[in-house]
């Protein structure tokens, strides 16, 4: 076993795992499903080369586990499971990267690192079939909604519980995966950015500051279909005049705001007929951002912006909490340590929060102080087969993501994190 | 028979005819049905009474002809036909205040009037079986698209051509009714308002001014699709965004136009999700004039609308025509003559435009003078079974109707109506 971190092997892996389990139409490996089994399996192989015990979790979590000379554990996390027709890297480049690392600090402590160092492969981090996000990490942070998962169904009418089953997994005993956060000390992860920003900046890597808080509304603006020709425009009551004036408002808001951002995805009207004023019209809105007192202004400034562009067109308006989740700022030292890693690796580094959700936000919902580190995407764009990044930056995000590990396996050793979490 | 017009009768047979074409959900007299087949044979029995020639023309049309001194006619017609679940009056008014006037005439000169009366029961007022309107008049006006009508289906696939046959009407030939026109000096049509203007105004009577010109137009924008949390604001392609903006502007336009209507009604989103940036959204706009130049005005600043915030969102923007027709400005001087028989009626008098169009456009553009008069819809709603028009404007809406007959055989038969026609 070599001394020295190999990232071409990591990007060796990648390919290889793309090799059998993506098609045409892009990676195939959603969760519980059969490819996804097989993509488990040919981890696991990887992980028999190692010093590692390995097992997997009550909520099907599969967890590497290299001793150290303390119980004090470094997390490096990430999901082989990826969205149907999905990119070759997402999630899975976070595992192979972290089992590279693995490879690196088994060999250079000669299988006995000074702390404990687990790799973990959350399951069913896209929700995908269910269309529950995060399951495995929200299982074991504690915070799954059992109610509402125990009645999720996929397409084909199949329950959550009974494809758990038909993998192994017991739904009613999914939270004592909780466990394995016990001895916890820290959580990294590298992800694609799945967003343009570090391509504009034309950098590499970046530190990422927490997940944004997601408010997600349905709001519903009711007035009077009448007929286009015959009423006058000061009689109508058209609702929607009043929800399309909410789109540049969503946009002034987000402005106001300092970072976050609000998008109207949907717009559906009724009658919705040529020869009629528009009775009712439905929207839904989706703002986030990293700062909850910031979250909370933009969603009250948006109900304040839609109450008055009612009473402006004479409508009704209501509104709909469709979802909701409180934003996850990561660690400070944490994330000073990945900066800083960013720049011994490749000169510039930028600190930017992450849109998308990931499993570190539940981790560190859980108390476990984390960081993630994010690896520009080409095009900016990802749950796609177009999904990409050069392979020089794939090469540096390892150097870089291992540069951090071993600042947070020092930073544990040292015990100084525990005046932090 | 009766010397005198009694306006009492009308509402009576109104109600008759309400009796047993109606149900709980309003008015079923739906063209070429079996209750619109009963609905003719109840109006030929009314007729019987009268020295009228009753025929069905090529295209549906039913004709009662009180054969003048002069073969040069008055018209005055109306449909019997409703949409499903349809309010009492809509067209029907027309046809049974125009039996009134077909009444008195005849009792008063004895069954030979100055100048020929016909009354006029046109097929299909209301296109709710093959989404087509206006097909009895426009067959007869020359102006029915014959390849358009031909491939007409009803929601059960029967074709138009099909479905006239087995009420005995040869499709190939419906054109040949243009013949009913060869003398007719004018055209004179009755009907509700479907519109609040006149219940603004308290004002039970209207004379309109013409029927406006349409244009209707899908105007679709093109974006990107994009992660709602990872892109930022200023880097998105909303289409959305440049749709909402067309709604107040829409509005504007519609007030600098001086009496026009504009209603976008319809709005679609593609994806359509609240986690994405919306890629694609059409909408459908309907603009209304009477003056052709300001309808061409309308529908130029729309377009340059659409433009600047396609260019200001960084979107692409097409337009495609639904459906258009010309103003149909009604005659000046009997514009002047219903003025005068409401104002002679009930003292106040209103000219207003038609949204909405009817029969009288097909007659117009056929080039015989033409007006109608409106009566005071309550609610301002119609194609609904609580339109309603309350009784004591039902009787002054048949008084002042038979004025305006009056004052229109009399300019017939001076022959005035040459210098304009």
């Amino acid at each position: 076993m070599s001394n020295q971190l190999d990232p071409k092997r990591t990007i060796a892996e990648l390919k290889e795992l793309r090799g059998f389990t993506a098609d045409e139409n892009g990676a195939q490996r959603v969760a519980f499903t059969p490819m996804w089994v097989a993509t488990r399996a040919w981890l696991r192989k990887k992980l028999e080369a190692l010093p590692v015990e390995v097992h997997v979790d009550t909520a099907g979590n599969l967890w590497a586990t290299l001793r150290g000379e303390s119980e004090r554990a470094l997390l490096i996390g990430g999901h082989m499971d990826s969205v149907p027709n999905g990119g070759w890297l997402d999630g899975c480049l976070n595992v192979l990267a972290g089992l590279e690392i693995l490879r690196r600090i088994a060999a250079q402590f000669d299988g006995r690192p000074p702390v404990t160092m687990r790799l973990v492969d959350w399951a069913d981090e896209e929700g995908a079939r269910f269309g529950k996000s995060l399951f495995g990490s929200s299982a074991c942070a504690g915070s799954l909604a059992m109610d509402e998962a125990r009645g999720l169904k996929d397409k084909s009418g199949v329950a959550l519980p009974e494809a758990l089953r038909e993998v192994g997994i017991e739904f009613e005993r999914v939270k004592e995966s909780g466990a394995e956060l016990k001895h916890a000390a820290a959580y990294l992860e590298l992800h694609i950015e799945q967003g343009p920003v570090l391509l504009d900046l034309d950098l590499p890597l970046g530190a990422v500051l927490g997940t944004f808080g997601v408010e997600r509304h349905a709001i519903t603006f009711r007035g009077q279909a009448a007929h286009s020709g015959s009423t006058p425009m000061n009689r109508r009551k058209d609702a929607f005049l009043a929800a399309a004036k909410m789109s540049p408002e969503i946009y002034r808001i987000a402005e106001r705001s300092g970072g976050g951002v609000g998008t109207i995805g949907s717009c559906t009207t009724k009658p919705g007929i040529v020869t009629s004023v528009v009775e009712e019209c439905r929207i839904t809105l989706d703002q986030r951002h990293l700062d909850a007192a910031a979250l909370a202004r933009m969603l009250a400034e948006a109900r304040e912006a839609s109450e008055r562009f009612a009473r402006e067109g004479n409508v009704g308006v209501a509104w709909e909490r469709l979802w909701q989740i409180d934003p996850r700022p990561f660690n400070p030292e944490l994330i000073a340590m990945c900066d800083e890693a960013i720049r011994e690796t490749c000169g510039g580094s930028h600190r930017l929060p992450s849109g998308p959700l990931h499993d570190a936000a539940e981790v560190c919902g859980a108390g476990v102080p984390t960081v993630m580190m994010f690896v520009q995407s080409l095009h900016g764009i990802s749950h796609n087969k177009i999904e990409d990044t050069k392979e020089e930056h794939l090469d540096l995000c390892v150097r870089a993501f291992d540069r951090l590990a071993d600042k947070a396996m020092k930073w544990i050793a040292s015990g100084r994190e525990n005046a932090t979490s």
